[in-house]
């Protein structure tokens, strides 16, 4: 059995990511009997959300893809410090939208600065703490895009008008990821009703719990 | 002879570094015959001054030592991307108030996340990128804090309020930087007028001009 009290969450725009996770948060409260923490990244502290508003700023020229990938380790370090840390060591579970995997994906795969670097990069941020198990759901490109666009015409950020070619390759590097760690990263299909992905999700915590 | 197009002063607090700097303009752009460029980290653009001002914040609990140094060299690369690199593309000559070596001084020295550590982790920002010449104007930690405790009480920030201790770690750093690269770092006492320091450091950069 995985130890299961650091657990992340993965996956494009448009997945359902956040409804999933406040579906899944009070039901691995009750699965585990401890407090569950829901945070997300990047963000979850004072100095991450300046973080983050940075990264939110439309700039010109376009941020650099170090800078970003850059501004983003360090608002991993923070969330991890500030936030995650102190709620494992509280005995919580902690519940992350988003971590290290993201910067693989969007930043080594997406914006091509290449996974081995991203990860070295990561690697000053989290010193080796990684999610006991993650969730990635997986969605077509094209898919998640057309969601997006129906669904939430005033939240198009920066990221969802990059090229489909971009969305692709982070596809791509999420997909390579689950191939290089089967025992930590579960693949869950999220191009169906959204009470069927939750109840997957489900399944899988249930059969990682005890 | 080195080439001279992309200057950097270093030196901790209470050093003159600022007035120093200001007074070099004007002489290096008469004896280069070419437009010089005086810009300073962290900040020189839109997100990097971002950056400055979370840096800058008080928080609490402390900043942790990794996100400072990620933050930095995120604020490096954004400098270097967005001002240094066109300014030396357009033949500017480039004077930066700081960049790499403050934080292998401060973050590597002072905070003692260690030298080589926080060299490889700027290497994601600079890329190979280093100054041409750099001005330490070195000065006993003792006179450089009581310059800044005197004259500047209004101005006192985080960095200031740091023990003695941490101020003497980051002046070994810099002369251990002396000494690994004398064709580079160029020390100048700072422990004597400022009409005499301004002098010699005229004298250097005449030297190696031409």
């Amino acid at each position: 059995m995985t130890k299961m009290q650091f657990l992340s969450f993965e996956g494009p725009e448009g997945a359902g990511k956040t409804t999933v996770i406040q579906a899944i948060q009070p039901f691995l409260a009750e699965l585990t009997g401890q407090e569950v923490l829901l945070t997300r990244e990047p963000g979850g502290s004072q100095v991450a959300e300046g973080i983050r508003s940075i990264l939110q700023t439309k700039t010109t020229p376009a941020m650099d893809g170090w800078t970003e990938a850059l501004l983003l380790a360090a608002s991993r370090r923070e969330h991890l410090v500030q936030t995650i840390q102190p709620a494992l060591a509280a005995g919580k579970v902690v519940l992350s939208d988003r971590y290290l995997d993201s910067s693989l994906a969007y930043q080594g795969g997406g914006r091509g600065l290449g996974m081995d670097k991203v990860r070295a990069l990561n690697e000053f941020a989290i010193q080796g703490r990684m999610p006991d198990l993650t969730i990635y759901l997986d969605l077509p490109v094209e898919i998640g895009l057309q969601r997006i666009f129906e669904n939430r015409q005033d939240k198009i950020d920066r990221l969802d008008e990059e090229a489909l070619s971009f969305h692709q390759q982070v596809r791509r590097t999420y997909l390579e990821l689950v191939d290089e760690q089967p025992q930590r990263i579960k693949l869950v299909d999220a191009n169906q009703d959204l009470d069927r992905v939750i109840a997957q999700v489900q399944e899988i915590l249930q059969t990682h719990w005890r």
